[in-house]
């Protein structure tokens, strides 16, 4: 059998992020940089008072106070978006907006609170050190400067900066496109109508969850019956637009596991048996003309959620582009006993606080690999390592965050 | 002026989730539920084999190992999805499936490792317990059991327990449609000409990403410029669109602010000064017929994007339904001095990080209201007091968390 680590590695060879694409600013959120962005234009690209008021020279207003104000002849009304074709002479003042341009000859704003904001005169009643309210050219971000690198990952803040040097558009890695395709007979859309022996699909709706979750374009095939043909043609016909493609179900050793016969022929997909639980049965390889990466995952639901945890969230991140690909680990105090398998690692499920400002995390009540009440109630996997059979209570164990990552 | 707390309180004063609507659960995710669901069936809906293999009586089998395998003979084969309609009788095995039905009479479930896999004979060669392999109706949902309350935010596991249950759409509070308005005659859309004296708009793309960070869908607009006429019908056009609408710039006491102006004539926005650093000029009411709450924030950048985080974040988590809608708030320990304004709470930009197992703080280069390269490097706000003005380092200070919550 296979360590969940040499799987790990094996499912990661040779993922790379998606090749850049050039997308709005709107789609390039949560995305990931492939370019690195440099200033075109300084920021602030030119000079501009920071306040509403009148722009002066220092001199004309050096004795001027609330007692004894002083006025000024109003040259010109500057409105942000425009810049005044007037030069500021000695005795005058020319009206200025925020962000507006300040004018050829000014050396200060005087704020509109400290004046009768007053026309065509006006009456100043405060003094000013040369550059006040002024915003300098370049104070900001200076022309050529580099303002994001390839590798970050684009939020409000990153845009604003992409925006301000006039960028509409940004290189990204994009969105992998992920089908997700549940497979079995016994399976019915959640809200058919259940004949006997069958079950609602829950693993195509958890899985394509999962899938946006980590980030990626989930589109959501199936159920598909345990039927070669119909599996075949419609692995085929997905296969034009995905960049991953994940099936559950169907990979036991048994008469009617469709997807291991299926894709057993084609030999570009290897079925392996991983040391862990949930998850053992394990299938992965490439479909198509382009390579397209495959992941046959258990249909036990419980084992399909943390297989997709533990080894296709991590490709589907790296295909994004991130440096960081790996759910948080932290350490935490068992709170109850928890037996697991010899010579298997076992992911069990569970709930993870802060107690007494300590990470505890609480087994979910049951483990079984079809126990979907348990895996709803938790919001962290309990990492069993393969040599130990017996957790006590108290005991420190790495736990991986569902939550955060 | 009124203090951050008071505005807060303001904006929120009469904020509900908005109405629950009947989504898929593929448009569920990431929503928070507003109904309970219960069981409809038990989870598993019956006594299912856990294991490819051959369900038997105990007896028949009681004697048998790799030794001295006993012999029985297969009256049927089940696959997952199909009830066998053979009771099974002493003498005699039924091959079958992971998940499919227990048939009637047998008692347990040989997995196919243990056996030569035979058709229509089958070789065991080991024993079973009455129950052994078989997982049973119930066990982990019991029928009427409620599986999810109102409040619940749909992650992937989540709705995995709504799919096994049968739901195949479920009630959530809708994410809620806000339009992002930008305005300011100096503004261009990002990538567009540059006339002189005019910028590239970042204000709308950056709220509009904060937006969709935030849980809810962003319709971008404008940037329109300072017209009255203009200003209101785009307004009027998209009231019908809105669950709330955000605008930015124009709010200032000069003499071209167009927001403040044609919106004071309404009556139905409040312009108020809040002591806070930066974002002092809030402006919050309702507009049209349904009573559209609007935010107009300030336009310098950075202030608009604080105001957002401080006002109308939490206001659009709570129409999303969630219990906890504010950022969380850490304390740190700031690393270098800090100055702030006497009577005004400042929001500083810093850059949050964990160094030797405690929280630090780094305050970003330019804390003015138009500085987006230290704003692009933050991922906190550093909070300073109404009555603080000078923090050293080392100070102790409460840090809102800008990449979490």
């Amino acid at each position: 059998m296979r360590s969940v680590e040499e799987h790990l590695q094996a499912v990661l060879a040779g993922v790379l992020p998606l090749s850049p694409l050039d997308v709005t600013l709107q789609d390039a959120r949560g995305c990931v940089l492939a370019e690195s962005v440099t200033a075109p234009w300084p920021l602030p690209p030119f000079d501009n008072a920071s306040m509403d008021g009148y722009a002066v020279k220092v001199a004309d207003v050096a004795t001027a106070t609330e007692g004894a104000p002083v006025t000024l002849d109003v040259i010109d009304d500057v409105p942000a978006g425009y810049r005044s074709a007037e030069v500021l002479r000695e005795g005058t003042a020319i009206r200025i907006m925020t962000g507006a341009p300040i004018p050829q000859g000014a050396e200060a704003v005087i704020p509109v609170e400290s004046t009768d904001a007053g026309m065509p005169t006006v009456r100043i009643s405060r003094s000013v050190k040369m550059g006040d309210y002024i915003r300098l050219r370049g104070d900001d971000i200076a022309l050529g400067e580099l303002v994001s690198t390839a590798g970050t990952i684009l939020g409000p803040r990153e845009i604003a900066l992409l925006a301000a040097v006039g960028r509409g558009r940004a290189s990204v890695h994009p969105q992998p496109r992920v089908v997700v395709m549940s497979t079995g007979s016994e399976l019915v859309e959640p809200g058919g109508q259940l004949l006997p022996g069958m079950i609602s699909d829950s693993n195509g709706p958890t899985i394509a969850a999962a899938v946006q979750e980590a980030g990626a374009i989930a589109y959501r095939i199936g159920p598909i019956p345990d039927d070669p043909d119909i599996m075949l043609a419609t692995l085929e016909d997905q296969l034009v637009r995905a960049d991953l493609i994940i099936t559950t179900g169907g990979v036991s050793a048994g008469a009617y596991d469709t997807v291991k016969a299926v894709l057993s022929r084609l030999g570009t997909v290897e079925f392996t048996k991983v040391a862990m639980q949930p998850g053992m049965p394990q299938g992965h390889g490439t479909l198509g003309p382009d390579d397209t990466p495959i992941f046959t995952l258990p249909g036990n639901p419980v084992s399909a959620y943390v297989s997709f945890e533990v080894f296709v969230r991590p490709v589907i991140r790296r295909m994004l582009g991130h440096q960081n690909i790996y759910r948080p680990v932290v350490r935490a105090v068992l709170a109850e006993s928890l037996q697991s398998p010899a010579g298997k690692r076992q992911f069990a499920r569970g709930s993870l606080s802060v107690e007494d400002g300590r990470y505890v995390v609480r087994p979910a009540g049951g483990q079984g690999s079809h126990m979907l009440g348990a895996l709803a109630k938790s919001n962290a996997l309990v990492v069993v390592p393969e040599d130990v059979t017996d957790l006590r209570a108290g005991s420190a164990v790495a736990v991986l965050r569902l939550d955060e990552g």
